[in-house]
This record gives structure tokens, C-alpha cells and sequence, in this order.
């Protein structure tokens, strides 16, 4: 999908939700449980329940790894229901050298066909390009991360002693994303920034303002919404907002898809006012 | 497995070396194509072939999932098939935020039992603290990767202001080791050094005198067995040295399983060599 394509989808939906499908087989209704693939089941329905709220679904897939073989049947299944018109990101987090990222480029560009895949910055660019060679794929790189530990390095000044202008020093994530910015491609590159930091969301925007960028954290993990649009949006919008847990746990019975259209509605309202307010 | 019992395998084997199965079914010999599983049966014949040499077995992940359900069959096999002392490692380099980390740890540790998993520093310490939980169980951290573009951030130099003695920056691997070494559970920290940074080994092992190393880049990648091993052995060897494409593409035919033992029998009488040189 292009940039322009996605810009279209989220003006006709008035939307830039996406919705994270990190479905735990622990958490699904009971009634699910008798369906030959649970997982799926619950998927379709929550799909169903919100697609026309959604631009955009991030199978997260470490759910689907932990039951194996029949986990990968049930993401098999979920990205065949999901329609053309959706952009999807598969959540894997991968980065390694080139002939095994090569590998993982075919997994989810070719086998499973996901508009996009997440992947670690650390080990540099020879581990991101191969997903950059495609043409109308996107790499979605970490930049600030959502979870407490992303002091840990993510956040540390660092130098980069080829750049002359770099006397003052720029956080390793901010590293990333300027260095990321000269690749081959880098018009497909998205950055993740977790709503949990919606204040360096305005620097962000600063260092790449035409890139999208995937922000997770609006719901179970308490980032504010408002203030991620007001920071963090550009003339094409440029934001993707996730939410996983708070849709599609939303409700807990036989229920669900209508307490996950709710969710998805409320979210979808309050973006449409943010697209008229900082775009229009 | 314990560290104690990681080093009597090495001691009763003379040999620290890690067979990687990065096992590409696009170059299998031709007569394995009829079987039910190909790589299974390319694995099981690997294996065979190398298993009085090796002490630790790598499965790259990539080339599992890039055929979806069916390699994840065969990677379930594949563990299934491997003996209970060899050290096995997922090399996946995962690393999300916690609950997603938690069902990576059950996939690598609970459904296939794999003694260790690779992961990336890059989200900082609780994304690795769910692997670290398993007693047991070894997290691998990247630290040094050997491919070229690590100097893209892995060299970089990092200030951690926290840290009133960190008045000459320390590089980000350099980093990533010093704080992980300060997590609950790092004695069962492992960390990537690739082969072909074989002069940092010597600060890698001041920085962490007690601590296994993973060295790939020592076949293909043109990493110097010798080096590696004069700058990165401690007294309880402390290396495990990784081999994938030089072992198991090491021939073409249907004698690949035979090229591959004389490949693995060739590192291993390197490595009993410098076991008594550097410990004995």
C-alpha cells in the first residue's frame, strides 16, 4: 500500500485507529472455546465488529507463536479474512543479519502478505533493508518504545562522531530515526513512539515530519490520545494509533464484538475531531 | 541447564561448538526433496553427522517461519530429535514489552523447550526480565553482531547520566552489558559477540569476566577461530562458537552429512587445542 493509499483510507474512514490483535487463547469468551479455531473465531468477529472504524489491524505475533503450528494456522486464517483496503502490520519485533532477515521478509511480505512488519533498529541498516527492497512495503522501525524500561538505552545520549553538528547529543532513539532517515527507502519507514511519551512525540515529528508513525499505548497502558494527535500529527495525518488490549477484551462474555464496536467507535469519534481540528 | 553442566559437556567433548541449523529448504540436496518433511530430514541427518562434535545446537528461526505452519512443524521435530544434553538456542532476537515477552518465553521455553533464546537489548530490561524468570533457562543478549552495519549503533558512544564514574562514554554493546550485568538472574546471561570483532572480545570479557559468549561469523562470515578464542575464553570456557552455513552446506550432494561431520571434527580439534592451551 502506498503512503497516498493509506492517507485515503484514513480521510474516507475519518480514522487512524488500528487495531492490535494480540489474542490470548487464555482470554477468549468460553463460548469460543468449542469452535474448531478459537482464535480465529474470536478474530473474525472482532474484525466484523470494527472494521469500519479501522484503517489499519497489528496481529502481535508472539500470541500466535506461542501455540505453534495451529497459533500460525490461526494467523494464516486472519490475514486471508482481513480485506484488501486494510493496511496490516505484523508485530514480530524481528532484526538480524542480512541473509536471515531476507528470511523474514519472505515470511511476512510473501507468505502471509502484510503490508508492513516491526522491527529492532540496534543491529543498523543491513538488517532492515531487505524488508526496504520491496516496493509498497514498509519497515516500522522502534524508535521510543511505551514499556518503563525504554530509559534503559533507548533514551541515553549518544554521539555519533562521523557527524560534525552532533556537539550536542542526541538520544539514542532520536539517533535512529535521523540515521534511519538517509536509508535507501526511507519514504516506507514508519517509527514506533509509545503514547506513554506523547511530550517527545513533538521532537519526533521535528526530526521526520513526513513519517508515519505507530503509536501504541492509548489504551490498557494509559496514553493520552489528545495529546499524541495534537503532537503528533502531520498534513497526512501521519499517525497510526493502536489499540489492543481495551477493544478487543473489551468486553468479556458472549458479547464481546459489541463492547469492541463500542470501543472502536468512541476511539474513532474522538479522531475524526482531531483530523478536522489539526488537518481540514 | 546450569552453567556447571554446560562446561562438563564441553569438557567431555573438547569443544565449545554451536551448530547453527539455518536450514534453507531451497538448498537441500535433491534427493531430500522427496521426503515427508525435508528439512526435518536434512536436520536429523545434520545432526547425526555432527553430534560427537558439538555441544549446542541454533535453529535461526527465519528459516522456519518463512514456510509458515509446515516449518514450524519442522522445527518441532527437530528439538523433538535432539538429545537432552546438547544446549539448544532459538535464535529469534525477540524482544517486546512484558506480556508480549511472556508469550515469546512460553513459546521458545515451554513449547520447545529450547535451553536459551536471543533478544534484543534494544527496549531495555523489562522486555528480557520474562525470559530471565525461567530458572534454568538463558536469555542471549545482542551485544557485538557481526554484520557490518553494527557500527550503525551498536559503536556508537553512549553517556549514561546516572552513572557518575561514566565520564568516558562507554559504546551501546558496551552499555547493554554493563546494566543487564546488573539484572536479577544475569549469571544466566548470555551475550553475541560476532567473530569478526574478535579485538572487543578482550574488553567484552574484562566487562563480563563469568558470562557464556555466543560467537557466530567464524564460517561463512570470515571470523577467526584462533582470535576468538585467545580473546574470549575464560576458565570455564565461557564461549559457545557458532558455525551454520560452513557445517551444513558444506557439501552439495548426498554426501552432505559426511562433509558436514569432517567440517565439525576440523573446529573441534581447533577448539580441544585451545581448551588445553587457555584452561588446562
Amino acid at each position: 500500500m502506498t503512503h497516498e493509499e493509506l492517507f485515503s483510507h484514513i480521510q474516507a474512514k475519518s480514522s487512524y485507529l488500528c487495531v492490535g490483535l494480540d489474542t490470548d487463547i487464555n482470554r477468549l469468551p468460553g463460548h469460543l472455546l468449542k469452535e474448531k479455531d478459537p482464535v480465529f473465531a474470536f478474530n473474525k468477529q472482532i474484525i466484523d465488529a470494527t472494521i469500519d472504524y479501522a484503517v489499519a489491524y497489528k496481529p502481535n505475533l508472539a500470541f500466535y507463536e506461542s501455540r505453534g503450528a495451529a497459533g500460525w494456522e490461526s494467523l494464516a486464517r486472519t490475514m486471508e479474512y482481513l480485506p484488501q483496503e486494510v493496511f496490516t502490520i505484523a508485530d514480530a519485533k524481528r532484526g538480524d543479519i542480512g541473509n536471515t532477515s531476507r528470511q523474514y521478509a519472505i515470511t511476512f511480505f510473501e507468505q502471509f502478505n502484510f503490508d508492513a512488519v516491526t522491527l529492532s533498529p540496534y543491529m543498523g541498516h543491513d538488517t532492515v533493508a531487505p524488508f526496504l527492497a520491496y516496493p509498497d512495503k514498509w519497515a516500522v522501525l522502534l524508535a521510543l518504545t511505551s514499556n518503563p524500561s525504554n530509559s534503559d538505552f533507548e533514551q541515553l545520549p549518544v554521539y555519533d562522531n562521523s557527524d560534525f553538528f552532533n556537539i550536542v547529543p542526541y538520544r539514542l532513539y532520536e539517533m535512529v530515526i535521523r540515521k534511519s532517515l538517509n536509508w535507501p527507502g526511507s519514504e516506507r519507514l514508519m517509527y514506533v513512539v509509545g503514547a506513554t511519551e506523547a511530550k517527545a512525540l513533538k521532537r519526533i515529528r521535528n526530526l521526520a515530519p513526513d513519517n508515519f508513525l505507530l503509536v501504541p499505548g492509548v489504551g490498557a497502558q494509559g496514553g493520552s490520545l489528545e495529546e499524541v494527535s495534537a503532537n503528533g500529527m502531520n498534513k497526512q495525518c501521519g499517525l497510526l494509533v493502536n489499540a489492543s488490549r481495551s477493544i478487543i477484551y473489551a468486553g468479556e462474555g458472549e458479547d464481546f464484538a459489541d463492547a469492541a464496536t463500542r470501543e472502536a467507535a468512541r476511539l474513532r469519534d474522538l479522531m475524526a475531531g482531531y483530523l478536522d481540528k489539526y488537518i481540514a
